[in-house]
């Protein structure tokens, strides 16, 4: 989430109480979760294991649990607890906004857009024009709809993102990690009924322009397909997934989180995508392969009786 | 879809600006998608490699981008863009109209049917008698549904097909074939929650009569199931699909467009059905094989290594 | 179910119209299916082959449709049709009550929750403090939600169980089974968006304390997780099957029904879960498997051309 204006770092050490350590004077200019995080940006860390990673990211600004060097440049906000020092940034820039009306005031909607009865627009939300929003859809705060979109009905954009700080050692196994991130639906898009497109947790996730996706689909956070993708029914997508241009996912395929397909990949049904995966090619099975190797390997398997009867006799 | 009433071919003509040749003085009953044409139906084709098929299709009228010879009786009415002239012919008889309540005036609600609150029902759809339709549920223009009808919560019956006209050479790859079928829902179904039924692309999608379905179950385009077919939650089944009577899929079992699945089939969770397949007998895998000799294969699959060692040495 | 007080098994007689065999003086506290039945319940048998069975239950009170030797203690309510007489109870006591606004004024809402527009609460649902339900959610009559619930946009919650009784051999194969549990949401659950929850056929549904759902999973009647699951997105749980604790289950993965799975296992995505399934493992394939052998199995399926060529020549 960028912040609406740069936030100098003593105000947020305030907030957070936490110790000041480094380039002290900077501007935040963001908060994001360490899997999208800019420069300029707050992140946090709360295990010893991912220190590194956090201290050398592009961030700039680090909340952590342990005084340590810092790089340079950046700074240090040093906490007990950074998980919660995260979330309390982040709800003081994106507070609780209850919702009393199925179509908000602050919500904008474009020239020749028809809404539905049924429908929920939350808070800040912004639909283009000559876009169609059927029956019983909702649109939860903050989200952006680009122009010519169509969203079928039933269907959820803006869900949070299935994202807990999980510790298995406390009372509480999973606590929830606010989800401050958006859906960004650009132009030409259609989007099936009874799909749920989660916001991103910091970032944005985003359906490319023209991609077409059928009913039931789930779309995880901080997932951007490219443009002109083909979703066919049923597939689900994890979150901080890549879908370069072109990529067509036939029905039920499942993909695994923070991985990328390249432009114009064919997924045939029922697929499980567990890695990256180069563009161009068709692939099947769970986990996939090439899928003519795969076919290949399906006839192989029914040639092991032969093989046993010929090794081992009757 | 049928016209309300037989249409003069010279009117057509002129609507989609078309050099009219052949059986010029014809009547057109109906106009359809090529998977499902009968007699007096206009069709259309714009790529050469569909010529032959849809001049010998039953359709009497072929829209098409090339004059070509006329078949006995038939007639053409020729243009530059097909795809568009069969668009403009659909919206000309199926025009968009608004909804402006939950329930529309022209919806017809037969006794003894009771409707939950949050339930949206679209222009011209006929509900039978007794039927129970639950909370949130979206049932959209001109849908059908018969007699003892249950439609659990959220269920979506009438969504758009995900049909589009595909040319991967210009700007727009995907243009969206409107759908202007039906979804008809006979008589004592019952329909779990969560579920989507899309219309027919021209035609009907059909759920027949005594059909049970679970939650989460998608179906598409111009599919139709026999009676008495039992479906399990999660089950994805494509467009222009038959099931014929007294067919149980179980859980997450996908199925593959325009095929056929006879009677009294049973097909295993999670399975793929990619073919036409035989009824009365019991199928599993992905894809789908005789469940019995699928089973054998999975312990033969865990011989290779004593196959291997005997043959191989350690 | 439970019934409100005791009920005298004279009374009970005289409704569903049986003859009363046995420990005719009793009080039944509660009607249940055969899956779930407890002391002083009564429960229904209406073949042969499931009447040991049923008289041995812990079921207290037997409607059954041949006069036989009653156990010590028990009754024997005998009908010609025990299913309609099991109806016609259930029914008595848990009669369709019509809703006529989104939130019933029968219902509880506790401190500090908030309800977002186009909500559905149905009649008697008890909702704690400080949960958020979201837009268009459905919660069904009779449900319960504990304290600090989340329950994502569309979800919906005490949708009748996938339950009929069947026979094939008369007109109407599938009778449906009134649903007259309730679905119970413990303390601390997310429930994400897109999900549908089944009430128990007679008994509940319950999801344990800090238990967190992702999007579009599918829980079956009279299903039961401990405490601190975590289900991914699209999950599919059949009926009357039992997570324990601390159970981690990936995307897509199916379960069968009336089976348990042990505490702290994980299946890996779109696995299918046949059986009993040792808690601490981790799981893999469909069916699964240990998930170490089935990748080692995936292997060994890649060596067959090898071994084939070894064995066979060229």
């Amino acid at each position: 989430m960028q912040f609406p204006s740069p936030v100098s770092l003593p105000w947020i050490a305030e907030l957070i109480q936490a110790k000041l350590v480094g380039n002290v004077n900077a501007q935040a200019t963001g908060i994001n979760e360490i899997h999208k995080v800019e420069k300029g940006d707050l992140v946090f860390v709360d295990h010893p294991k991912y220190y590194t990673k956090c201290l050398n990211s592009a961030a700039s600004f680090i909340i952590i649990n342990k005084e340590t060097e810092v790089p340079e440049g950046k700074a240090l906000l040093v906490v007990d607890n950074p998980f919660e020092a995260y979330c309390k940034i982040v709800n003081h820039f994106r507070p609780f906004e209850p919702a009393a009306k199925m179509i908000s005031d602050s919500a904008v909607i474009g020239e020749g857009s028809f809404v539905y009865p049924g429908v929920f627009i939350g808070n800040h939300v912004r639909i283009g024009s000559n876009c169609i929003i059927h029956p019983n859809v909702s649109i939860l705060d903050h989200c952006i709809i680009g122009n010519n979109v169509i969203i079928q009905a039933g269907t959820v954009i803006g869900s949070d993102a299935f994202y807990y700080n999980t510790k298995k050692d406390r009372e509480v196994w999973y606590k929830k990690m606010p989800s401050c991130g958006r859906v960004i639906i650009e132009d030409d898009v259609e989007i099936g009924a009874g799909c749920t497109i989660d916001r991103g947790v910091s970032h944005d996730s985003i359906i490319g322009k023209g991609t077409k996706m059928d009913n039931m689909i789930h779309i995880g956070h901080d997932t951007v397909t490219g443009k002109n993708c083909l979703i066919a029914a049923q597939v689900g997508i994890a979150g901080v997934v890549t879908l370069e241009d072109g990529v067509t996912l036939w029905g039920q395929v499942g993909v695994s989180k923070t991985l990328t397909i390249g432009a114009n990949a064919t997924i045939y049904a029922q697929s499980g995508v567990g890695k990256d995966t180069e563009g161009g090619k068709v692939y099947f099975g769970s986990p996939i392969e090439d899928a003519k190797e795969k076919m290949k390997e399906l006839v192989w398997v029914k040639r092991i009786p032969e093989l046993w009867e010929k090794v081992m006799g009757k």
